[in-house]
């Protein structure tokens, strides 16, 4: 059974990782018949966000990993200590916590730069020659991870897109249940809640993801 | 299109609601043509615990309203304002949430209360004849809303199927996928993670309580 490596960033999508898009991963995972091993890097998150409110809670503090661990029920290991080689491909799913915990893109654009424990794990599945998903925002980290003319999708939010050329990566807009697949690189992205109005949509996305990393795997 | 209030009881399954639980209802209820409000009481957690060690964080302390407010992206409500006639049916996610703070189970067994809120808004959707779901640990609190010889199921637990006779209700075991209805009610019940062993586990008997709920509805 293939077994895919899931990077989470938190829980709740405002900084953390997206809730819906982590879980519809973790579910279309197992229903296409592989297995799966959530891991989260061991950081405090950037800030914490009143998910009620919107408001930056300033006197709060929590970490990513320990947050991460909600999403998976405890099942999750620390990044830092993830063997590349027991996976047969890595799925990042998007929310703020892939643009603020897992790289600082939400704070400086196109000159952000990514965690190096995220970089160096994403980067030695993709030498490997294994597939790499990227859902959500979590795909503006493509040109700094895959290098230049990595091809990739956000959807159509055009500021975001200029961010991802800037940083020499090639952006192509796609519609909310579709991916774009750089097939020379084994990368595959998807929108999700980048345009989706609801969790089926996001999930229609989501799924052909899946289905393109298995594939590829 | 019928419209079902989601009671949520934080975000996270050993102080809060079980997220996947959470979203596979929300999902199924999409899927299956209908649509929902999340809503949750504004009160504190019983405690915070660290879903990595399992431990309680002790100088911790979250809202039920702000942390379920992840699991809704933001779009819930208070339930104090919820108005039970705007609701043609009500589902409630299991998770230690339920136990701990929309009642006290976990900590009193039989002789636990329900939180009044959550007692007079599902109370207010029963007495209308519209159906109620409660999914995993959420049953433990039929009898006390509904009264001695309500029929349901938490899976196969002896020690909490007990506790539920003691307090006047009637339980049935039930597998993970299947679901228990009690007719002249209008209860549905699943056992999901008080029996699953899987995302796709818990989904399966979700998806059924969700037609069910929406044949009554």
């Amino acid at each position: 059974m293939k077994k895919v490596a899931v990077i989470l960033s938190g829980c709740g999508v405002y900084d953390g990782s997206e809730i819906y898009e982590s879980v519809l991963t973790l579910l279309n995972i197992e229903q296409q018949g592989m297995s799966y091993q959530c891991m989260a890097p061991n950081i405090n998150q950037l800030h914490v966000i009143n998910h009620l409110s919107g408001a930056v809670e300033a006197d709060q503090s929590r970490n990513v990993l320990i947050e991460a661990a909600r999403l998976a029920r405890g099942e999750i290991i620390d990044l830092a200590e993830a063997n590349p080689d027991e996976y047969d491909a890595l799925i990042i799913p998007g929310g703020f916590g892939a643009a603020k915990n897992l790289s600082d893109f939400a704070i400086s654009g196109s000159n952000c730069s990514v965690n190096p424990q995220v970089l160096d794990f994403t980067r030695a599945i993709h030498q490997a020659g294994k597939p790499v998903g990227l859902i959500c925002i979590a795909p503006a980290m493509t040109p700094l991870i895959f290098g230049e003319d990595a091809i990739c999708t956000i959807g159509t939010d055009e500021e975001t897109a200029k961010a991802i050329e800037a940083m020499g990566g090639k952006h192509q807009s796609c519609p909310v249940d579709a991916v774009v697949v750089d097939q020379e690189r084994r990368i595959v992205t998807t929108p999700a809640y980048m345009l989706a109005g609801s969790i089926s949509e996001a999930g229609a996305g989501i799924g052909k993801l899946v289905e393109q990393i298995k594939a590829l795997a």
